[in-house]
């Protein structure tokens, strides 16, 4: 029953393969045809009566003018490895021994100079000027007088020369060509030379319909490593070392009132990373580029609209500083904001932006191998299987969140040897035409429990944490989000100022998850002895914390978790490993526990007051508790991994908390369905998230629907 | 071989059993006997011709004087579990209502009151003495004027009315006796009627030889709750909570010009555990407590003297105070030490201190059953094969430290059954005295390399933790002292104070093991840049620094652990979350990983430069790890646990850090062997420590001599 129709769906053409380019298009319903990275549209696609997409990088593939202007390369500050000063030894540092030689420059003009700094990091006090001196012939640090037996890092600026993705590519794909370099249009002569190239590009482009930027300028921090056995040094989608120049310090300075410092960024080798709390000087520094991010890209936005063309951007690589979610977005004035997805939580991501038109990139991309290097579109390769995996992560999020399209990458002649692919993605593309169009006639049914997801950042980093889902596995909050990204709830995101402000009002359920002292716990946050009273409060009137590995964990007081009251649950950290356990049974909680569901087990969770009662436990660590507090609850989960048994069981969680009961309307009783209902449609969707075939029976106001789903496929049912 | 002696072996007699102790005296050689709890010495057993050892336990026993003096027991600070203020409730909380009823009973004398304390948890603050009331009629305490949401405790001193061990086996050996009390000899009434309760004692027991003190005036602490979910809701052998008083308190602070605070004790409601580092007010409590046992104790032991009795001291139950390793331990005067030993290393705590006789409690004790409750001397006990695990753990300490007597406790006449083991402990006996002799005769052989465990506590707290080892198993450091006491090393104890005054100079490995911020790891010590400096500077000209979990671990710097430079290993406690890792491969160390030899990985460990060595790892979680640094090493170890496979790693990697190779003089080949060598009696003792026979050869300056010993068994080599 799914209706056929055409739109929405951006199809990567390829020259050479005209025929095809265009069958494709006519079997996937596509209205925009684009170019990608290393393909180029000839005149018979671009004059097919498409829309026509191009893809452009404002800040790499300027290499001749970026060769004539070294010093407007876009930098990073570095900081040299620790060296313990030895007897004997003359204490000398070579600044980029530890780093990828083909990523940097030492920046050692003289106004890079003023911002270096050389730390005695056995006392962490930074080292008067006269101590060290450079020596730019080889590139080292000369430190004089040290106390024998501290250890002391230099902290300097570098440019980058080597645009991280291009260096990703020509090293792990292979690639060969010439390394380009990205500039940086915080200098004035970059942007006229930047505004010049786009105005050209525009002028010469005239077939364009919407231009792709990829992103706007700063790339997310991917530092590397001399050596091969730690080539990845840091790795960051959230921070803003990239953004950092001698001139933006200075603006900075003069805008704010204060200077930031090296240590500022360095933070004792630590650097910054997303998933701990930022301070001021960190948010003050982000608010700035941003300012600046919006305020020039807008210049090349307006250029692109005066020439008729849409402007997209693509939130990936050089995505820092564009900020979708902190309230300024709109100010840029995209026409569209296009998102690639292995998961649920991108999708939601991509669908929450205020953006007229939100796209989708979906994976596989059309390239012969992925991303962990597993063969897709060449021999060996299961690149329909791979397909449906990645569509039933993001289909359960389409289900709950409308986004307007959707599209693919890569070559598209690597598809010839799988026509069933080719199949396959007709059916996906049919099939996510026609569940926008009951988001276009009306919302999806959600039940009332309402759950806002607290933490450190709050709506700035909705959804996301920072990066895709293997890149943060090993945190909580992601396999929350991703669970909850298919879920017929409605889901905010808070921050604790969110909190104090009142936000709490329009809540049901609060989930703080997360690592002692990360952004996702909230580390120094929990402090605030009135968040935690304001929290407190409002579980007691009826609210439901939900607290996941060290939720609100701070030193300090007489509890690790601030809101072990609420929890019936607490940590020892060591003080109270003297004292007595409470033991205790595992309830009969089939009915909140699906079979299956079982998460891991962490270390020194006990019972505060033995009151919480245990749901799941592994031996006498307790693993899923609730705790009744007035009219509220505290449920306290050891960990979460995202797979469909814990999602139904966090599903059942948040509506045992809400009151909503085990079962209910539109809810399927077989976990490894879900159905989605659009009232204002009449429509009913089922889906198997599974690869085997199920059966599931859903309760609707016209009484209870039964179906048998395939493997991954997905059921219409009209009302 | 074993050459059959009598003496250093001092036997329970049992009146009713004449017959039976008398032949089991002169079977084992017993030149003492004993009285126990529960039995006593008939005249026939007294005029034997033995020395008598009779028990006493000055501050129980004397329920008479106790009930008229109700205001001269023992008390301890207690705290009310947190309760969160809500609207519409009266805030009052009932004082013993988490507590064991028949342990406390509130002190609300006027003395007491004034170290009350009620405190807001939420804010850490305590509340003004208006602002709550006290109700003796139901011992309960209300807050008034509470802040909505906040929580708040009580903290008050409470009479201990049932003396900890009496109450301990009445519930769990089901005694059926008078509840005795405890009575605190800090009152000069107090002191006044013990001085005479002793001289009386002494007069009416003219046939005791040996008064044993059991010990001396305070349990270690033991709290107990009011549900039989947490009986146990405190235990701690090393805190301090029981000693206190509100006359301790007057005097303490006339003596140190300040004023203890229930506060000092309750800690947030943690206590003082002993494995967290003390701070200054408590080492001062420690010290003031000290003094007062050492003083009064000595006006017992001087009468005992007085009519020509020796005095011991069991160190158990009421030993806190004694502190047998603060250095003034002599003081008392005491003849003997008597030590109940269920591990290696309480042997050696006992061999260790300055006190003329050590003697030993063998285990297991002439009861039914054992601590755990399991069957011993009834039916379906082995007490032979128990006897065997237990002395295989303490013959290897007794190997390494000379112990002067040994023994047993409880009822001989439970042995009848049990033939077996009368003739096992007859052979233990004489190895014992044996083995004595060796020691006699001069030092056993010892390794080149000496061996300082470094921690909070430094000599204090010299081999144990605080208790046995059942009851500090989740402590690396508890395992590490095991495997220590049976090793032919040199070891000591040293405070991170000893380290500054220039205690490395004798030292050739530093171990520093736990969890961060332990009193093992150190804590807050390790913001000492003085301290760090020193030990990188002995490690940088040859010392080998030993870290464990978590050693030197502190926040605020570059790494969290202080001696991650030296080690090449370090944790992320979240900020570094986003750095990449060295990759390792696992170096070939067959040679110093012992097959079956392996820890419990920890999480978020990792190569700091790279340089480190992997010799075993659990997937990429390096488990032991060497690092050169100068002339010296880091070593690290995930964590330690002690059996036969990882103690002979242990003992390998100190004789790798000290140089002296792979085998050398004096080392089995076999790591379920252990041998003690005495150039003095030219006498060369080889112990297999396992349950199945075990051949071993042993390099010796006369050429190498290889064995077959018998399950646990002892074999005695003449050079």
């Amino acid at each position: 029953m799914t209706d056929k129709k055409k739109g929405g769906f951006t199809l990567p053409g390829e020259s050479g393969y005209e025929q095809m380019t265009l069958a494709m298009a006519e079997k996937w319903g596509a209205d925009v045809i684009r170019d990608s990275d290393g393909t180029v549209l000839s005149d018979e696609i671009v004059h097919a009566g498409y829309g026509i997409y191009s893809t452009i990088c404002v800040i790499r593939d300027h290499n001749e003018w970026a060769a004539k202007n070294p010093d407007k390369l876009q930098q990073t500050f570095l900081c040299t490895p620790p060296v313990v000063a030895v007897p004997q030894k003359i204490l000398r540092i070579g600044l980029l021994d530890a780093f990828f030689a083909e990523q940097f420059r030492v920046n050692d003009s003289e106004a890079a100079l003023k911002y270096w700094e050389v730390y005695d990091r056995t006392t962490n006090q930074k080292l008067d000027r006269e101590k060290w001196s450079y020596d730019s012939a080889d590139g080292s640090v000369t430190i004089h007088s040290v106390t024998l037996f501290h250890k002391y890092t230099v902290s300097f600026l570098a440019y980058r020369i080597w645009e991280e993705i291009s260096m990703y590519n020509h090293t792990t794909n292979n690639w060969d060509k010439e390394h380009l370099m990205q500039i940086d249009p915080r200098y004035p002569e970059t942007q006229e030379y930047l505004l010049g190239w786009m105005k050209n590009w525009c002028e010469t482009h005239p077939d364009t319909t919407v231009v792709r930027f990829t992103s706007m300028f700063y790339n997310f921090v991917w530092i590397w490593g001399s050596s091969e056995r730690n080539r990845n040094l840091f790795s960051d989608w959230g921070s803003y070392d990239f953004t950092v120049s001698s001139l933006a310090l200075d603006e900075f300075e003069k805008k704010y009132g204060y200077a930031m410092t090296a240590e500022d960024f360095i933070n004792k080798g630590n650097l910054h990373v997303t998933h701990m709390p930022g301070d001021a000087r960190k948010k003050d520094w982000m608010a700035f580029i941003n300012d600046f991010v919006i305020s020039f890209g807008k210049q090349l936005i307006d250029m692109v609209h005066s020439y008729g063309k849409k402007a997209y951007v693509f939130y990936d690589d050089s995505w820092v500083g564009v900020e979708p979610y902190n309230g300024r977005f709109a100010e840029f004035g995209f026409d569209g904001l296009i998102k690639c997805v292995f998961s649920g939580y991108e999708a939601r991501l991509c669908a929450g932006v205020d953006v007229p038109t939100h796209e989708l990139r979906l994976h596989p991309y059309l390239f012969p191998v992925g991303l962990g290097g597993a063969p897709t579109f060449t021999e060996g390769g299961n690149p329909t299987l791979d397909a449906k995996k990645y569509w039933i992560s993001v289909r359960r999020a389409l289900l709950r969140a409308k986004i307007d399209r959707i599209g693919l990458g890569g070559y598209l002649h690597l598809t010839e040897p799988f026509p069933d692919f080719c199949d396959y993605m007709e059916k996906v593309a049919d099939e996510f035409r026609l569940i926008r169009s009951f988001h276009d006639a009306g919302k999806p049914y959600t039940i009332k429990t309402r759950v806002a997801v607290l933490h450190s950042w709050g709506a700035l980093r909705s959804w996301t944490l920072s990066g895709h889902f293997h890149e943060t596995y090993m945190h909580d909050l992601i396999h929350i989000n991703e669970a909850l990204s298919g879920l017929p709830v409605d889901v905010c995101f808070l921050s604790f100022e969110d909190v104090k402000n009142g936000a709490l009002a329009n809540v049901d359920v609060v989930i703080n998850a997360g690592r002692a002292f990360s952004a996702w716990s909230g580390g120094d946050a929990w402090k605030d002895d009135e968040l935690v009273t304001i929290l407190t409060k409002w579980v007691y009137e009826g609210g439901t914390f939900l607290g996941v590995n060290e939720p609100s964990a701070v030193e300090g007081y007489d509890t690790y978790f601030r809101m072990a009251d609420v929890l019936g649950v607490d940590e020892d950290t060591g003080a109270k490993v003297c004292h007595g356990r409470w033991s205790f049974d595992v309830c009969d909680a089939a009915h909140l526990i699906p079979e299956g569901a079982g998460i891991e087990a962490k270390e020194n969770r006990y019972l505060t007051d033995g009151t919480a009662k245990v749901l799941l436990a592994k031996e006498d660590q307790p693993l899923v508790t609730v705790h009744d507090f007035g009219q509220g609850k505290g449920i306290y989960l050891s960990s979460f991994q995202v797979n469909l048994e814990n999602t139904r069981m966090l599903y059942q969680l948040i509506r045992y908390a809400g009151g909503e009961g085990l079962s209910g309307l539109y809810m399927t009783d077989n976990l490894y369905t879900e159905c989605a209902y659009y009232p204002a449609s009449g429509r009913l969707v089922v889906i198997n998230n599974s690869d085997t075939e199920q059966t599931a029976a859903i309760p609707t106001e016209k009484g209870e629907r039964t179906v048998s789903i395939a493997p991954y496929d997905t059921t219409f049912i009209e009302l």
